[in-house]
């Protein structure tokens, strides 16, 4: 029989807590019938939940945790008041003594971050974390990284971010030699931020086994598909993956105001209904739900807060498919070779630049 | 009668140069025939194209010009062969003398914007230059700036771009306060950019008369029309202005695959055929072309190299509202208003922070 995957859950986080994280849970449970659930959350709000979902119950082990954190909380307070014994302080351990394999978070983004620093510590040779976005493109997926983690981003960090991406990349599309781009601006004049432009040439110069590089992409690269993975530092990462989403908003509400004006174009709408239901699908945020820390020692997914049942199940599939593909293997991998690789070239000195 | 308005046109600019300019021009005289146009180019091109649209030969004087700036030429190498004699710089230099009131150029941003820095020099107090975009929204249209000029800006540069975009607002959109935010990540561990919290403090303590101040907005909100001015250094600005083109282009593409995917589909096309072509008119890129150069001693509108004659007319049309609503004289007295401000504050040792 395959080895379960024990997926650790801070069944708390959220905008509805265990009131879509349990149902969450369930609709994963049905495709991969090999999770194994650890539960973390306020047994007065789980135990009856689990009553009504007895498949969720049979495949978890439940543990009680005394604290929730809650949505607004700073990242130094949720340190302070949810360390040791809060659901999501919990989630997170679990995956540092290895019980799980994966921690799945619907809490503040801001939190579950500062407490997975703490409580994972980032990789040998990895600086700064950063959380990965699955981006729905013309072509399929692209990775995109970091969103939010890290304000600005040394070159050398972000050729860790190009190896993190890279190897979650492999792990998600099954590609064996990723394509990844630097995001950069257009704009002649400046050719773009100095760390960016260092960073392409390193990339030039010594090129990772592991990816293809493919230089600097634009803003409109992104949703062209142009590369597997696109690097960029989070404050411009960030903006640029919620400009997306405010303008997917904005032309889905374009669209439902044109189809509803006439009474010819509701009638067209009829006709076309299952045309503008796999549009819908197509761009259901749910569907890619699912921010990913790398850099850590062990995986932590980021689900949407205000996200239902079924985008947190596809937080959980998300974080089961990282696991089975072996994301932490082939991140160490990734890691050890270009270091390795470094090493080689460096100058034999021992203050060489390791 | 009332005055004309004088618009020197780069008729060398763009992807199609004069074939697209002239036509524009055409276009953009029908709907405003108070238009006169200062015209430079190469004689060669221009007049055999002026005899086949007379309605703006009649309307415009005509500059020969021996350079013409190539679309993939590098600033410097612009500025060394372009300067003086170039279509380009004319078509700038004429705002500057005053014989134009506005400039309208497709060439290439980077050689149009050392070009106009060169001509035109920045205004006195404005460090560096911004290039304001119109961004269409749920809610209308807002202007945001820097979308490529300058990548990073500090806290003054970001309240000078304030200013400078709060003053277009007022000329293209007619509030008398229009509603400015700055934008910054939503990610709470990292509040954003010291600068970007620095301009907001800054913001908050002293408010500006002409603007009302919002506060952070984030990358979705820019498609929402959260406010009216979206402020942000043109690295961050730039690839949320790509990154929002891109996502319009991919959902584009999985509509038309949708509508042409089965045949009911297409039936529901044709019945809805106007509801299409109105959101596909709401999403036109050429209706909102042309990037404004603010914080120069007079105005260039940058046109996308690649457009058509109705984008090109777009630009104009800008260029004219600009114009029409006293854009310079706004900035100016906005300038001059919050430096007197900043004077009455300072310290009265001559030494103060002016």
């Amino acid at each position: 029989m395959a080895k379960t995957i024990p997926i650790s859950l801070d069944v708390m986080g959220g905008d509805n807590g265990a009131e879509v994280v349990i149902p969450g849970a369930e609709i994963a449970l049905v495709r991969h019938p090999d999770i194994r659930f650890l539960l973390y959350g306020n047994e007065k709000v789980v135990l009856p939940l689990l009553e009504k979902y007895p498949r969720v119950r049979d495949a978890s082990t439940f543990h009680h945790c005394d604290v929730s954190v809650a949505m607004d909380a700073k990242p130094s307070q949720a340190l302070r008041q949810g360390r040791w014994r809060s659901s999501m302080w919990r989630a997170i351990e679990a995956v540092k003594t290895g019980d799980s394999a994966v921690a799945v978070s619907a809490g503040n983004t801001g939190a579950l971050m500062a407490m997975s620093k703490f409580c994972l510590r980032t990789m040998a040779n990895i600086e700064r974390p950063a959380i990965a976005a699955i981006w729905p493109t013309a072509r399929g997926e692209s990775v995109v990284l970091d969103v939010g983690a890290t304000i600005g981003a040394d070159a050398q960090q972000l050729i860790d971010f190009a190896i993190l991406g890279g190897a979650m990349a492999r792990a998600l599309f099954g590609v064996e030699k990723p394509s990844i781009g630097l995001l950069n601006i257009g704009v002649e004049e400046v050719k773009g931020l100095e760390e960016v432009r260092t960073a392409g040439r390193l990339l030039r110069e010594t090129p990772l086994r592991s990816l293809s590089y493919a230089g600097f992409v634009e803003g409109n690269d992104i949703g062209q598909g142009t590369v597997d993975v696109v690097v960029t530092e989070g404050f411009a990462g960030n903006i640029a993956l919620k400009t997306a989403e405010g303008t997917a908003k904005q032309i889905g509400g374009y669209l439902r105001s044109a189809m509803s004006r006439t009474f010819m174009s509701k009638i067209g709408y009829i006709f076309a209904k299952s045309a503008f239901d796999r549009l819908r699908e197509k761009m259901d945020p749910r569907k890619v739900n699912g921010g990913v820390f790398l850099g850590l020692n062990g995986i932590v997914i980021k689900s949407h807060g205000g996200t239902d049942a079924e985008g947190y199940a596809a937080a959980i599939d998300l974080a089961y498919d990282m696991v089975r593909n072996g994301l932490t293997d082939k991140i160490a991998q990734d890691l050890v070779h270009y270091h390795r690789g470094r090493f080689a070239d460096a100058a034999p000195t021992p203050e060489g630049d390791l």
